[in-house]
């Protein structure tokens, strides 16, 4: 498949899981409530029912940890028949606050290929999740002077992309973004014309899975890791 | 005190208090968590010891509904010694949701202030805060069409504001910003050389509020009503 990205002004990098591990700790915080919960139900119900939680409350907590935080609580009292203790509702609060406070741990390569990046296009993170805990992670990780600056969308649709586009001023065509999320950040993007890698990271949340139809005949690479985008752009 | 505005081509409006009522349920609902915790605690014991908890929290949750029940949760365990029942603990997470979901109450001529001023200038909300709720409560409000994007900041400081001046390519002198926080939307704007509108609310969280001598000598309006900044910039 030839794809011609000459036209490319501006690059889009989502954050967690494209730069940075991110749904590893989401993982590990759902095994560590299925064992705090594990006098109640097995691990693979709780499991179960704290995606049908999330869901639920999606459309009020948005992404990121505190809403997280928020579900796991109202799982907990929930599968218990309010019987849970208090001082496992304290030991979900510390989840949440070590989730917020982990050292930012950047997957392979993606110093490198920033510093080649931005010296061609101008780079923004396009991430969807809290601005605070976006940000923290940004400084944290060191990569910040390499991008021009974030943009937190609510969603990853393509109504949220246009809105980024028209922001940044630039044509459809002149975009690309790249990202671990066929959902949020491949396929919207096609859908509107910009162009899009994916580049996928080893687990993905139930939520952000898309069908093999989905996918079928559109102009996207993937790519195994983040430096294979180098020989691509050039 | 003459002030020129005639420079200006972009105004920021704080969004929370300043174009739609948002502290008030915040106090409503300290309110309600001190009958909630009336058998440990008196009303203003717990109103302070939630206030210490926020701000022992805020470099980890930020602002907005979601850290905000969180501490409530974190602060009903504590008060509580460990006691405190999971049908409390539900009817905070309510009041979380609840404050999440309610209709938007517009502050007095909001909408004939915008209609008028979008005609000669750019405008956009610049709020910190959880950019899903923000959202949610442009698009509710109506407003929406006035505004040319919101800009969500982690914090109202000089550096966010330099940021975002930077993001709108435009001069300090150019921007205009217009809220209802000294702390947040006037004393960082006015030491970076931009412009700002005082418009107060009746009623200011503890931790936006600011010493007299902090103001004395800088060059800013204050304003009754948001009606007000219309004859101001005629």
């Amino acid at each position: 498949m030839e794809i011609n990205y000459s036209n490319i002004k501006v690059i889009g990098f989502d954050a967690d899981d494209t730069l940075w591990v991110n749904e590893t700790y989401f993982r590990e915080a759902e095994e560590e409530v299925g064992r705090l919960l594990s006098h109640y139900e097995t691990p693979n119900k709780i499991d179960q029912e704290l995606f049908k939680m999330e869901m639920k409350n999606l459309s009020t907590y948005g992404y990121g940890v505190k809403g997280f935080v928020l579900s796991m609580i109202e799982l907990a009292i929930e599968l218990s028949n309010g019987r849970v203790s208090n001082e496992i509702i304290t030991k979900i609060l510390d989840i949440g606050k070590t989730m917020i406070n982990k050292p930012i741990e950047l997957l392979d390569g993606v110093e490198d290929v920033l510093k080649s990046l931005s010296k061609d296009y101008k780079l923004i993170v396009a991430t969807k999740g809290d601005l605070l805990d976006q940000e923290r992670k940004l400084e944290k990780s060191g990569l910040l002077d390499y991008f021009h600056h974030i943009e937190v969308l609510s969603e990853k649709q393509e109504a949220n992309y246009d809105k980024l586009l028209n922001h940044l001023d630039i044509k459809p065509s002149e975009f690309l973004m790249i990202g671990n999320s066929l959902k949020s950040d491949i396929l919207p993007l096609i859908n509107i014309g910009a162009e899009a890698i994916h580049v996928p990271f080893h687990t993905t949340w139930e939520h952000e899975k898309v069908g093999k139809t989905e996918t079928e005949g559109l102009e996207y690479k993937t790519v195994e890791s983040l430096k294979d985008i180098l020989s691509i752009l050039r």
